[in-house]
């Protein structure tokens, strides 16, 4: 099937993906005095009285925001917040298709991190949830932060955790394959924007060695103190690869190249450009090397040549190939649960929690089957009730 | 029934009104591939080359907010943007169920003039039009008239313009009844809020001498030079009311009242307060008087009052009486209009067509059905064909 032609066809056909509809019918005068007026002004002065009762009456606690800038629209870049507009719909119905949440695009007329941020807390009474989507590093790591800091309903930027979640959960399973252990093996990271960055700090919580990740943007090896560092790389730069940063075990690093640092790692990282790993570089790495291609549509290196190279597993965000890296295995599920469970924050734990949920659908990880199937619905249901069941002491 | 209970308990058994569901199928791999990635990457590359593509690929075109600072909901006040979004998303499934439009509701965390003209104008990308509701006056005008300047969508205040938009279909049809002239009738108009000011504009649109309408606020009488007038009183004491103004044939006037401005009015016309006007202040009327007593729930005279005092007709906005003033009537009808048309602003035109399209609906005008029914939605249809059959060079 050709996905382009089909995919314009369908959207044109159904002129986009998404409509607002009624849940309570408008046919009698009766109909129309509960729904509007007189009726409504009852549940209105209710929640007047107390705004704890919004969920109760409103819509607004199932309702998460899908909020673009369009600056980073999947690999197209910044084409605009307009054009990105298929691909937030697209969220919005697995939103509601895979966990009943509602939610609603939203394009901004404007790229100034201030200025978004000004925008959604002025729109924040309206959602019980907001979820950031392509909004190009660095400005997605402000703008997630201040929100976080400054509303009080859950903000999370999908590119960064949705994508770090279901990795680490590849990875999980991966692991399981090749008897190695998170506190011992070392990552290659190609990519250092929204996806790297979030992935990265995952992992570290999840207990890889930090000084174990060595990350890699388009000019080579993050370290302390290297030109072009914005401030998340440079963080990174101080809380991962200390070999490099004291510039004594290493001295190459410094200007390191990602063939360089993929000799001897136990598992390469991808979020970032096509074709940039060739085989011997995957033959350069220790036994049993793990491959996350991630790049979309074509990944740093495609999963055949990758095997031949001696992969012993290699996931790709690419529904053609075995393992696929794709976010719909997270975010539904994880708004659920919070909206559900009224929590506020997103947290860390949060995160891991859905990682290992995802894993856990994989009862017996084999290298064609790490991650289970993006249409496996149960996954959203799973990871909805993990995060109900979580214990708030602990 | 009683409406506000039975209210409370629909909205609290459907959580709210309205979802946002899926217009296409994610069942299996190729819907997903198709609704989202890879397939999606197509319509936003078209939409990047040609914007005007996103009515084509998207739902914005279809795609209306209704949008509030909740500073004056219903006849409530100013109870605050969340209190009010029983409301909204009451509008937004009216807009639904009468013309097929979706609508989606946003509250607003300020009620900053400027911040809200400067968020809408941030998230108005995602819509293919706005309805501006419950925004008190005056900041409502300048809030209307500068996303009009600003913004290539219609923007569309209901509280002004749909109730004048009804009001003007039924005084079209009223005055049948009684054998009167717009260009002859003198009107008292108690209320000079958002929907006063809108009313009092069109019917001079319409062909009411503007020197025929007597405004008064709750402060009495508008004239030019008075204390307290906003900008758009100041406005509307130059274009009404001349003989305040010079002063002159009614020297008295600056001191008058409600009950001096309807001593041989033809028409009352009140957007005010409960209770504002006696069984004497209609009899001091003209012959056949027209009473609108649209404050609600409780309107400035009750029907029966005004009917033994010599009403010829009455009007009010509560579904338990005749002739109920409703906006659904309108906004529904004139959105689907423009947005099938393509047209970017509201103009004078379209509101008086709107309203002749309204009062057509009644063949034969009597004193007890000089509106249509509101549930009537062929009405909403014929607005917007009327719309969509203006010829631009008329």
């Amino acid at each position: 099937m050709d996905y382009y032609q089909e995919s314009l066809k369908l959207h044109e056909e159904k002129q986009g993906k998404i409509e607002v509809v009624s849940k309570v019918k408008v046919e009698s005068k009766d109909d129309l005095s509960l729904a509007y007026t007189p009726g409504v002004a009852e549940p209105c002065r209710e929640i007047a009285k107390d705004e704890s009762k919004l969920n109760t009456y409103t819509n607004i606690g199932n309702m998460v925001a899908v909020i673009t800038d369009g600056s980073a629209v999947l690999g197209l870049g910044n084409i605009g917040a307009k054009a990105g507009m298929p691909v937030m719909e697209g969220k919005a119905i697995l939103f509601k298709e895979f966990a009943n949440v509602d939610s609603f695009p939203i394009a901004l007329d404007t790229q100034d991190t201030e200025e978004i941020i000004a925008t959604i807390k002025n729109i924040a009474p309206s959602f019980g949830g907001i979820n950031l989507e392509d909004i190009s590093a660095p400005r997605c790591f402000e703008i997630e932060k201040r929100l976080i800091e400054e509303l009080d309903i859950p903000v999370f930027h999908d590119d960064q955790h949705g994508t770090a979640i279901v990795t680490l959960a590849g990875l999980i399973n991966a692991l399981k394959i090749v008897n190695k252990e998170f506190k011992d093996i070392r990552i290659a990271m190609s990519g250092v924007g929204a996806a790297g960055v979030a992935i990265t700090k995952l992992l570290i919580k999840y207990g890889v060695t930090p000084e174990n990740i060595y990350l890699c943007d388009s000019k080579g090896v993050i370290y302390k103190g290297r030109d072009n560092l914005n401030e998340v790389k440079d963080e990174l730069a101080e809380i991962t690869n200390v070999a490099c940063h004291l510039g004594s075990d290493n001295p190459d690093c410094k200007t390191g190249s990602l063939a360089e640092i993929m000799v001897g790692a136990d598992v390469f990282i991808g979020v970032s450009q096509p074709k940039l790993v060739t085989p011997e570089m995957v033959q350069s790495m220790a036994k049993d090397p793990i491959i996350f291609a991630m790049s979309n549509p074509e990944p740093e290196i495609m999963p055949d040549l990758a095997k031949e190279a001696g992969a012993a597993v290699v996931a790709t965000g690419r529904s053609d190939f075995p393992n696929q890296v794709n976010n719909v295995l997270g975010f539904p599920g994880i708004f659920r649960g919070v909206l559900d469970a009224g929590i506020k924050e997103i947290t860390d734990e949060i995160k891991v929690l859905a990682a290992e949920t995802i894993a856990s659908f994989v009862k017996e990880p084999t290298p064609d089957k790490i991650i289970p199937n993006p249409l496996e619905k149960e996954v959203a249901h799973a990871i909805a009730d993990a995060i109900k069941n979580l214990n708030p002491n602990s």
